[in-house]
């Protein structure tokens, strides 16, 4: 396994493999890798032998009260676990190299941003559109692999790709938990034992949007209404969104409004303490 | 030579080109070729044989009250032209092909476009700086070729082509003039006879800034205003700006700032009746 700095050697090693008429897969992270990262690689190895895993993290996604200085990293682990699964090069380069004097160039998306973790993290998906197209053309993969915890972060990434006829395919990987329900997250490390716990009402409040609109309820306001007070219940909680929306277009699903012909999305953010969770499920209605 | 008019051909074109180990260059254009166009075409066989123009009128560069429903066409005439030149592709798709349902990608600068032509046409180089990208994920060149009467649309290209990691060689042309010296536009092809004398005080006035200039005139608020007078004592003519400017940042050259190490730019652009018209000159100001 190789470990590149620069943006010219990766461009190199990519070129050589392309030459070969060899495929690349992507694999973007910001590091301190869980199962969920380990998922990735395992189906990134599915496409091609010759799987890049970038680690950078990515300070314009990041908004300026948010955790980028406390970010959890262990470089020395991530590179033996990256080894393990087969990976063939760990793209690590530093933030000058990314952004370096005179930097001005964004990717930005004009409507999907402007749901969900958007609203409250406002410059978030501009810095990963923007990383995620450098990412692009440093790596120059065939096929790149995100998982589907933010979902919202997928769905930009696929317009993104649409819309400047990038040649890649992106795959969308299901959401890793442990074995209690907890959806995997690098930021989980900044629980307590205490809030570790609390922090299930996120999964289990999904299972019970699931129930209810499975069970008939059409009223999507009376099923973020119940997820609300049970997530209220538990201390230390504060809720950013709860949102039941279109998984395409992210516009909110209205009451009454859910068409048992499509699917639809629950998603949330909430904090538990000081950490800001996700964790979103997939739902078909059935009439 | 061929021509392509949907994304998926013109990508497993270049794909090709590029499994076979050569080079592809693309000339972008907005059609309705000049002189200047075909210069274009010239610098860029020299790079490459394989030489790719796109031909389309980008409406995402034009701005609400501009003249993209006006803007001159003769397809026919070009693609004669461009065969005559040895171009390989002619890719000319429609506006569903480059912009479908949904579009809402936008590649963005925060500091070039706040100068210049970006003052008075605050969408234009979002658009430029989005469709240039797509043609590169699209046509996927190694070279591009630019002209540099819009200057401060090459410096954009140089500097979002360098953010993004692109492995693309920008390549910059020199304006080319009638014998008169205007500027050649297809823009000029709205002047009438009268106005088309009246534009030469564009490529004048920068004549008469250089003179001063290597006369050792240092307060650039004087060459302007003097710039000023000279265009305004023609009649239809409206100055939308007149710039002594750093040519790589395009910041403003205060009075007695002028650095006789570094070269200058001057830019104008101004209304001779309905048509704005645009053209520049690099000084080298001597001690």
């Amino acid at each position: 396994m190789e470990i590149l700095k620069t943006v010219s050697e990766m461009q190199a090693w990519s070129d050589n493999i392309h030459q070969k008429q060899n495929q690349i897969c992507l694999v973007p992270t910001m590091g301190y890798f869980h199962e969920g990262h380990l998922s990735l690689m395992e189906k990134g190895k599915e496409f091609c032998p010759d799987l890049v895993v970038s680690l950078f993290v990515n300070p314009t996604q990041f908004g300026e009260n948010e955790d980028l200085d406390s970010y959890p990293a262990n470089i020395e682990r991530d590179v033996k676990l990256a080894e393990k699964k087969g990976v063939s090069v760990v793209f690590m380069p530093d933030k000058k190299e990314i952004y370096p004097d005179g930097f001005q160039t964004y990717v930005e998306l004009t409507k999907l941003p402007g749901h969900l973790c958007g609203l409250s993290r406002p410059v978030h998906f501009r810095g990963v559109a923007t990383v995620v197209t450098k990412l692009f053309n440093i790596v120059k993969p065939d096929v790149a692999i995100f998982g589907s915890k933010d979902f919202q972060q997928l769905q930009i990434i696929r317009r993104m790709v649409k819309d400047l006829n990038y040649n890649i395919k992106i795959v969308g990987c299901p959401i890793v938990r442990e074995d209690d329900g907890l959806a995997m997250s690098s930021r989980n490390a900044y629980l307590s034992p205490e809030q570790r716990q609390i922090a299930l009402c996120l999964s289990k409040s999904l299972e019970k949007a699931e129930d209810m609109i499975l069970n008939g309820e059409k009223i999507t306001s009376t099923v973020k209404k119940e997820l609300a007070s049970y997530i209220k219940s538990f201390s230390f909680t504060e809720i950013d969104y709860i949102s039941i929306c279109d998984p395409e277009t992210l516009d909110e699903i209205g009451d009454g409004d859910i068409n048992t012909a499509d699917p639809l999305l629950i998603a949330m953010a909430v904090y538990v303490g000081r950490t800001r969770l996700i964790d979103n499920r997939i739902i078909n209605p059935v009439q």
